[in-house]
């Protein structure tokens, strides 16, 4: 069976239509099957302090109509303020593992997120929660679950947060004022799996390991008794 | 011009072979264009520390034929032979910017990097190159180019390292004994370009602020010769 050259030209150009609409389809379907990803990718940003301070009341309150008349600028996106808002963004849960915790605008973020009933765990240092400006306490008095590490000689160094399981935040920076006003410091967001999946089970393993519960367990019950149940409770 | 059944068939199959061959090449030409990337997209890892102490000598010199007989426990792979691995594959430059700098196989490793001939530059704390035990002397005495944050009140707090400018080594993890073998520590090594492009511009802006002979210019000259030649110097 011959074919005419207008037969040819014809069914070329049916195929080049059918390959556009293949790759695109194929397109479609990786985001489909990818619903994490954006155009660029699952999020990837990167935060460098020191931060500028600013106004961040408008992200406590983001319903709030009056305007804030505090002596701050407003209305400027810093490092500070997108640290804030990634925070602040939970919906269901965070479990955040930090060695350091006094900065009081973070602390007051932890506490607005456990007042609308998220799931909030924190994990941190036994010798620093109890500096002077520690948020721990504070946390602790509100009802959140609080765990420290348990070794007297091993300092828990990590300092990231894990917004609703799937946004990873961590970096050089401690949650104090010092480093986010005045060091040079780095922060990563990312909900890229690869990256957030290690540090959800660090975070678990740590937080069952740092668990006082079973620490007594595995303890001569007078030093269960003496040391670990001051220090060692959730709340 | 009408068409047969069998023309019609024919031309849905050429269609559909152009279609498969068409994604294969786009495929292929994504692959070509992003020669970072492997079959899972750029390098994405996730060290957690502490890391047990095995022998590493291995990555120092890999052509060495006869067994290392140190007491140390052989051929394991831990989270600091994966850092060391990572660090010692630097074939052009190492851009390094750490707070505390005193574990002495990093160091080893580092001084090896400027023996191949490689760029290597260092960007350290103004108080913590000078504790008990900082390798930062020992890498200056050694002809590499080190600066240091020059402000007084500011701590230089990141721990990062760029490897030939592509690969990124970052997180809580800063480059002593006591946080490899001791501390709750996290370290990212990642080849994605948009993590690892802010991290080379911030070590181009820190490295550039912290010159001293730029620096000098915008002081004093009593204040220059007083104070930043004696600390700021390169070497």
């Amino acid at each position: 069976m011959q074919m005419s050259l207008g037969q040819l030209l014809k069914m070329l150009g049916l195929g080049a239509v059918a390959l556009t609409l293949g790759v695109e389809w194929v397109n479609w379907l990786a985001r489909r099957l990818r619903p994490w990803r954006g155009p660029q990718g699952p999020l990837k940003e990167v935060l460098f302090f020191p931060s500028p301070i600013t106004c961040t009341e408008h992200l406590y309150s983001p319903d709030r109509t009056s305007p804030c008349l505090c002596p701050l600028p407003h209305g400027i996106d810093t490092s500070f303020s997108r640290l804030l808002e990634h925070l602040l963004s939970a919906c269901v849960s965070l479990e955040l593992c930090v060695f350091s915790f006094s900065q009081l605008e973070l602390s007051r973020a932890v506490l607005l997120l456990h007042g609308r009933g998220l799931a909030v765990r924190v994990l941190t240092d036994r010798d620093y929660m109890s500096i002077t400006g520690s948020q721990i306490g504070a946390l602790r008095r509100a009802g959140i679950c609080v765990r420290h590490e348990l070794s007297k000689v091993v300092h828990m160094h990590h300092k990231f947060a894990l917004v609703d399981g799937r946004k990873l935040i961590t970096g050089s920076l401690n949650w104090t004022a010092t480093a986010v006003q005045s060091n040079k410091e780095n922060v990563i967001v990312t909900e890229e799996p690869e990256l957030v999946q290690p540090y959800r089970d660090e975070f678990s393993r740590l937080w069952e390991a740092n668990d006082p519960a079973n620490h007594n367990h595995h303890l001569p019950s007078s030093t269960a008794t003496k040391g670990l149940v001051t220090h060692g409770n959730d709340v």
